[in-house]
């Protein structure tokens, strides 16, 4: 039976109950029973509904997506390494956070919610606020006062509300949370339906492997938006019998700030109270991850790993990125530079996603070319 | 024959000889005999080269290539008429010249040419250092010295050498000539492998529209790389009996720098030498087009129509589509408001290309933003 279900309680409610948490207060995922059909996927258009069937939305008139297309998969060489970059900064707002506020807000729709809520300082802020556009929802975004003036723009072009609270990424999720209360919260921490478009990087990658898994993919680790979306996809697979195993996940945070790193390594049953510092690859700063339990339970389930790297490990991986070719957010380079401190057997499949756009950090990418 | 073809004098040249011009001093056009197979097509990946018989490169080694993947062709309304939005921004490098770079470069490679000069303030200049740094070719950048800081930071970022030159773009683009005696000169205006690569936003649309031509494609007009190579590759379905019409194309000028406008309206057999102002929609604000001879002869072929805009007209238009969902940069934004001043019919498949991303322009959107 399909379900929104507690990851705590086990508690279940109808998927078209309008709620984003449990009434016991921790998130909720979802229960979705379907089955893959290759024949008529690859008949359809290349874009993420293409996945229609493993999609919880009933009705495609309710479809929100700006046709978000296959992004491009790219052979190259990186560490001397043979890898495949995965282009994910090429979705319309710019970030791989495409994929799951597409069905979000189609969600968001069919619930026929009119307004909903966001906070998010960056690459998630402007997909939820473009998506809201397209559909016509009211969208408030809060961020925190240091936010950078671009990413700011762009949420306000799309013509979201910004709220902005003073002090720390943390202040601006509590005050969000406070008003979701009365809000619908498009959260891409929170809301389980964010993670059922996030999901669509597996089958898609898997597809352009000619129906392989790969195996490893190294990622950036924040929220665990990405991490958890890919564990779900490749699930999926594995359950419809389309693979034989999972792929090997790395996932990356920055030594300054690696709440979940320090989670699990020293095995702590609760988020630890360090001070975090600040970050280059902001995405990953994250100090109090709502969901890192449940990233701590995939990563042992399937054996991942989960590594730090040094502030100066990542702009050296973000400057030979960039003479590579490619232009990527210093969030991004993360896990390049998480790569070449991992090893790698020969003819493995390695894959890497650029997760955001280098166009959005044009001023990090400058200081660090003067230097 | 395969042919380089002097545009003015007819003069032939080998395709595989190194050089951009005629010796009278002209552009060269490529004369390239081809027949397209549906079914092969069909069967390639989603990127340009899927249209490998269309394009004058000779050995699939020196393919130079992101997987530049389908861009998304959304349906939607705009001035109370539906139109097709085509997503060019989302190419590697945020515009749609990638498409001519990546045929231009394999050439390059081809050729076994080791160092490129292009002049570009904007989209060209990060697209030719892209792909110059995927292929590993030394690449100058002549930019005048009011270019923005944003786009001068993503240039460098792929390792290109910056040639800052005082006053105007045309004051690069001499320099950039006159350094081109001595070294290849990869231009988005001069060099006819270019266009080869443009076309491929023909055939692309071609197949996203089921294998038909759209009615009306509206487009910015600078110096004509989209208008040249949307002909060419529209006039070669034709050729192949693929198509039985060619599209109706509406390039708009701004009215502040409308140098094609002023020659085909009235008559003139050279460029005016009006002092044209600034426009918001930089990309088009080309006061000596090299190919404006063959762009007017074009457009009276295909029965085109050549219009202008106001400032006015270009900022209302970037802010109504941007709360549509789209982030686009001003130059896009002529087409927009072109199309407000056109009349089209019921039923017409109308065509608008976002060229560039508003991520390269945050600063210019910021200001809208405040008024």
């Amino acid at each position: 039976m399909d379900n929104l279900q507690c990851t705590i309680c086990d508690k279940k409610y109808l998927l078209d109950d309008i709620r984003w948490k449990c009434d016991c207060g921790a998130t909720l995922d979802i229960e979705y029973e379907f089955s893959f059909d290759i024949q008529k996927i690859s008949k359809r258009k290349h874009n993420i509904w293409r996945y229609r069937e493993s999609i919880p939305v009933n009705n495609d008139e309710n479809i929100i997506s700006f046709n978000e297309s296959f992004t491009p998969l790219v052979k190259t060489k990186y560490d001397n390494r043979i890898i495949y970059i995965k282009l994910e900064q090429l979705f319309p707002t710019g970030s791989f956070k495409d994929r799951g506020t597409s069905v979000l807000i189609s969600k968001v729709k069919e619930l026929g919610i009119k307004k909903v809520i966001e906070d998010s300082s960056g690459n998630a802020g402007s997909s939820i606020a473009a998506y809201c556009a397209k559909a016509g929802i009211e969208c408030h975004i809060y961020v925190p006062e240091y936010a950078s003036i671009g990413k700011l723009i762009q949420i306000q072009s799309y013509g979201a509300i910004l709220h902005k609270i003073s002090k720390t990424r943390e202040d601006a999720a509590h005050a969000a949370l406070s008003a979701a209360e009365n809000i619908y919260y498009a959260s891409h921490s929170w809301n389980p339906f964010f993670f059922q478009g996030m999901k669509t990087f597996s089958f898609e990658l898997w597809e352009q492997l000619d129906f392989k898994a790969p195996d490893t993919i190294v990622i950036p680790l924040g929220n665990g938006a990405l991490l958890i979306g890919i564990y779900l996809g490749f699930k999926d697979l594995l359950k419809n019998k389309l693979l034989d195993k999972l792929p090997h996940i790395i996932a990356v945070q920055a030594s300054n700030c690696a709440p979940i790193y320090k989670m699990q390594s020293e095995k702590l049953s609760e988020l630890p109270d360090n001070e975090w510092k600040t970050t280059i690859a902001e995405g990953t700063a994250v100090t109090k991850p709502i969901r890192a339990k449940q990233i701590i339970d995939i990563m042992s389930k399937i054996n991942g790993e989960i590594i730090t790297v040094t502030e100066e490990e990542i702009k050296k991986a973000l400057t030979e990125v960039c003479l590579m070719g490619f232009y990527l957010e210093p969030t991004s380079a993360i896990s390049f530079a998480g790569f070449k401190k991992t090893k790698t057997s020969k003819n493995e499949i390695i894959v890497i996603p650029i997760t955001g756009h280098g166009l959005k950090t044009t001023d990090k990418i400058g200081t660090l070319l003067k230097k």
